[in-house]
């Protein structure tokens, strides 16, 4: 049955970007620390298309693009540049917005707004059949976790404390079980169920 | 050579008591939920001394209790009831404190109270020999952080976020180098070591 993951990178005093987040500066001041781990098999001499990490922080990224659908912020969506319309393989996107637009700057057939939380969950999970849905952006995820539907935490720990930004989490409490620990180059892949 | 490192319990989203912690209440409100771990082992048909836990986590325990001198907030001894005066073995305790009293309520000769930061990590090394000090306390690990002090971080990770109280990070920004992942019941032990 699919399950709607969380899937973000988080330094270890819980912070998901730096200060000044905003389009083109989508982590924010110092953030792009965050995502070092994905781009420690990228070759750095030519630039392009960085290459799949090594050994276990490569499992990861093949774990989360072999989900079958995406849900994210409409904010995360935007300074992300909407992954120009496609994050992985052609599954559907569904960008979470209270008021979504009449008209999208792109044609984007893959991308659809909703404005439940609830809603968004039920249909990105109908869309990705027996895959799991990949959730993504700290607002979306809060959301998720007050409505009951978040079931897993893949949290990438970044060893740094980034000391300001913006925080993963604010004001909820829950309780998680521990599924698995992974030991990456650089990082560490927890993965939690929301208890329920 | 003696390290100085901090051992502490910290909930995912970063919190080391609940709200209105406070003398009876070290932890806060739904604090001891970051301390579990430390009583898995323990007999609940009889109270009393707590048994040391199984496996990793009991390593950790005696691996805490094999230091040779602990250094501590005033804050953090106060509402401990200072332990009775020997938190473990009978080793040297270090209290920081802007303002030490001129006498303390009880007769107790291991606690030595110190006024500065860098004082009290090189006096608690000297005294721990070979021995690594074991740091305990929010505000006594950001004052060892700022000062370049602190050499390495055992963080107990806890399963839950409790969405509000005491952080163990406030604002210091500092590289950490992955030392060891650990996983225990119930609990993620981390290691990091600061990046010099």
């Amino acid at each position: 049955m699919s399950k709607s993951v969380l899937y973000m990178s988080m330094s270890l005093d819980g912070f998901i970007a730096g200060p000044n987040d905003g389009p083109g500066n989508g982590l924010g001041d110092g953030g792009t620390r965050l995502h070092e781990w994905i781009f420690s098999g990228a070759p750095t001499e030519h630039g392009g298309v960085p290459a799949r990490p090594h050994g276990v922080n490569g499992e990861i990224m093949d774990e989360g693009m072999a989900t079958g659908a995406v849900l994210v912020g409409r904010r995360t969506f935007e300074h992300s540049g909407g992954w120009g319309g496609d994050h992985h393989d052609g599954v559907p996107i569904f960008v979470l917005s209270r008021n979504p637009p009449d008209a999208q700057a792109e044609d984007w057939p893959l991308v659809t707004y909703v404005t439940d939380i609830g809603d968004a969950v039920a249909r990105a999970k109908a869309a990705a059949g027996e895959r799991d849905v990949l959730v993504h952006g700290a607002l979306t995820a809060r959301l998720a976790i007050d409505a009951g539907a978040l079931d897993e935490l893949r949290i990438h720990l970044v060893p740094v404390l980034l000391g300001e930004g913006k925080r993963l989490f604010e004001g909820q409490g829950i309780e998680l079980e521990p599924v698995e620990v992974l030991d990456g180059s650089g990082v560490t892949h927890l993965r939690y169920r929301v208890a329920s």
